[in-house]
């Protein structure tokens, strides 16, 4: 039912915009390339009959009209921004694919029930801001950090047709969406690992942050004999093993990284005296990660007795878990077995716009492989086959939630 | 012999010059309070009946005249550059307690045979470069580098009252000296922890470098189950941790530190891709540094196939073993035993002008007792009693050098 061609098409029209030498897309938020690759995909959204508009967090939705425009829209879609040197099918697929959808349901001419949007967010990348504004989840003081096209937000904000003075209207109110589907690659391995074609999104895990600071002393590494360090990167070593060490140590999905840690002085010649470093902790669980975490700080205790040091660990940022609805996930399963393709359910170990649009209505996500399950990364890759079947499953679900009460 | 409450009289008066609220000094090589600590210094030369003068390489000299003026002049001294926030006796102990031995030997009319000189060498907390250039040891491409101060070497230089362009006139010829002697505080804890008076240096230990490459995946901290990372932040913790315990496993004073660590991305959110850090051990046998380096590689290389990553090890500087001469060891020696002050043999953990003097003859150095072990921070302490000790221990060792074949 989808123009499978056209969509691949698409897809490699759009990567040229922001395209790197190494093949992947340099489109992050705000920048010249994401601004023009937004225009290209409102030209798109034209070009499927769809009324554009964008609103005034800068986000761009092209609508039709249903047979009862008393209903509620369903709202599908995803984002066209990227990280720095990211890749080709992150955000951009769901876009297309919903735009595809629009037209295949203009096309064919599908009756739908409701209306239709298709939603391309801004700055998914840099924190989910275009949807969280459309939540009701952005706190204006965020408006001054500064994005990683080096525009702030606000100024980003502008620069996409958006007006910082009037964020309040890109507001929705909670239940004045049908529902909310989003097309994404999985960017991990469980669908290519479970031999799957679709991937149906129970929920997207929690995400804790710690900040964790080990003090010791930072002492001159000539004259200080072994036994007399208080070494803060010898501490912080063995913290991020013991990170490791539990979180595999206990079957399951959840993960757990230190992604960044910062040593001082940073010299060759002086024992660190502090290091500063990031713990992750991600499940759907909650539960699961409170034990996980309890294990962590009581070894880090041990390390700070053992290397005399001291070792805090203080919560910075938390996004609780978020559950795909029930009835997105109904629909999703029967579009899946409908074109009789395999499906599997699984979290989300990523954040995406949906969580935002859960609070809105009843949302879900699809994903389809991603071959080495890398992404945010040139070497992203979705197979053809499994971009058009992402698409196909897309219109089915749509349909299959049009037809509900 | 020696007038002490005048050196410690001193000693609190330079040590205003550049002082810091922590109660540190702050006189970074080339910085206007290096300048004006350098001035008071020949200021001191002179009121000891010293011929003052300033090297082509900014050094500063006192010079008297011996009986026999074919003799070689024996030099003693130190520096009186500071560390950013160092501390009050780094380096100043060892150049005011030369100037009041040159004092105590004019003021007794104590005839000595050779001339003795006083020096004070520039810029020693940022690789030795005043004793180095004396030396023949300095490379000219090094002038562009920038020292701590914001100034580069070349501009000191010329600060000081140097100049570059005859660099090579301040330049001495091995054999040149009779001998060389630096008084120093310890900076460590032998001294303390063994009860001694005096430290009698055995040499200045070696310093090997290594940058330490670890090369794993940048990936998704969300989407990467623990299963599928290449994590180098964990490799590199893991090479952090097996050197400290490859170095405390053997028995001796050697003694390894991991001082800089650079982790890319560095994002809460990205596995670490890439991690670079640096290895340094130190001894004063390069065939003890040699195993340990051996056994860090072999367990590199397990960590490296344990995680995924790729580790590899260069050399990158080496600064070889610098033996203390023999004639000067045996002269602190006796003069210590003379004075009835229990001496220690040691190495030297740090690097010191002393093993640039080597080149030209016999040299050697005394320490005295850091409380503590503390050193390069505004902690740095030594009680007055050590104060005078090293002073005295080092006129006696002069007279002892003086009276040799």
């Amino acid at each position: 039912m989808i123009d499978g061609a056209r969509l691949l098409d698409r897809l490699a029209t759009l990567a040229r915009v922001g395209a790197t030498p190494a093949g992947g897309v340099n489109r992050p938020a705000y920048s010249d390339d994401d601004l023009s690759a937004r225009s290209l995909v409102r030209e798109m959204m034209r070009d499927a009959g769809l009324a554009v508009r964008v609103d005034s967090a800068g986000n761009s939705i092209g609508a039709r009209s249903g047979e009862s425009n008393d209903l509620p829209p369903i709202v599908i879609g995803s984002h066209t921004d990227t990280v720095i040197d990211g890749g080709r099918f992150d955000g951009a697929l769901g876009v297309l694919a919903a735009i595809e959808v629009a037209r295949a349901v203009g096309d064919r001419g599908i009756a739908l029930r409701h209306p239709l949007e298709v939603a391309n967010f801004q700055n998914e990348e840099g924190g989910l801001i275009g949807s969280k504004i459309v939540a009701g989840r952005f706190a204006t003081d965020a408006l001054t950090l500064r994005a990683a096209s080096g525009y702030t937000i606000g100024e980003g904000i502008v620069r996409l047709g958006g007006d910082v003075a009037r964020l309040d209207e890109a507001r929705r109110a909670p239940g004045s969406i049908d529902a909310y589907l989003e097309l994404h690659i999985e960017q991990g391995c469980v669908l290519e690992d479970g031999g799957a074609d679709i991937g149906i999104v129970q929920g997207i895990v929690g995400i804790w942050y710690w900040r964790v600071v080990v003090e010791g002393t930072a002492a001159h590494s000539g004259t200080t004999p072994m036994s007399g360090r208080r070494d803060a990167l010898l501490a912080a070593s063995r913290v991020v093993d013991a990170v490791n060490r539990v979180v595999t140590a206990r079957p399951g999905p959840h993960v757990g990284t230190v992604g960044r840690l910062a040593v001082s002085p940073n010299a060759a010649n002086v024992i660190p005296g502090r290091v500063e470093l990031t713990l992750e902790l991600r499940d759907i669980d909650a539960a699961v990660v409170t034990g996980l975490f309890a294990d962590i700080e009581r070894q880090a205790r041990a390390i700070g007795s053992a290397t005399g040091t001291t070792i805090t660990l203080s919560p910075t940022l938390a996004n609780e878990p978020s559950l795909a609805h029930e009835r997105v996930q109904r629909a999703a399963e029967r579009a899946a077995a409908s074109l009789g393709l395999r499906a599997l359910y699984m979290p989300s170990g990523a954040g995406h716009d949906a969580q935002n649009m859960a609070v809105l209505g009843p949302a879900g996500m699809v994903f389809v492989p991603s071959v080495g399950g890398i992404s945010h990364s040139p070497a992203e890759y979705t197979r053809d086959a499994d971009v058009v079947n992402g698409a196909e499953v897309l219109l089915a679900a749509v349909l299959e939630l049009d037809a509900e009460d």
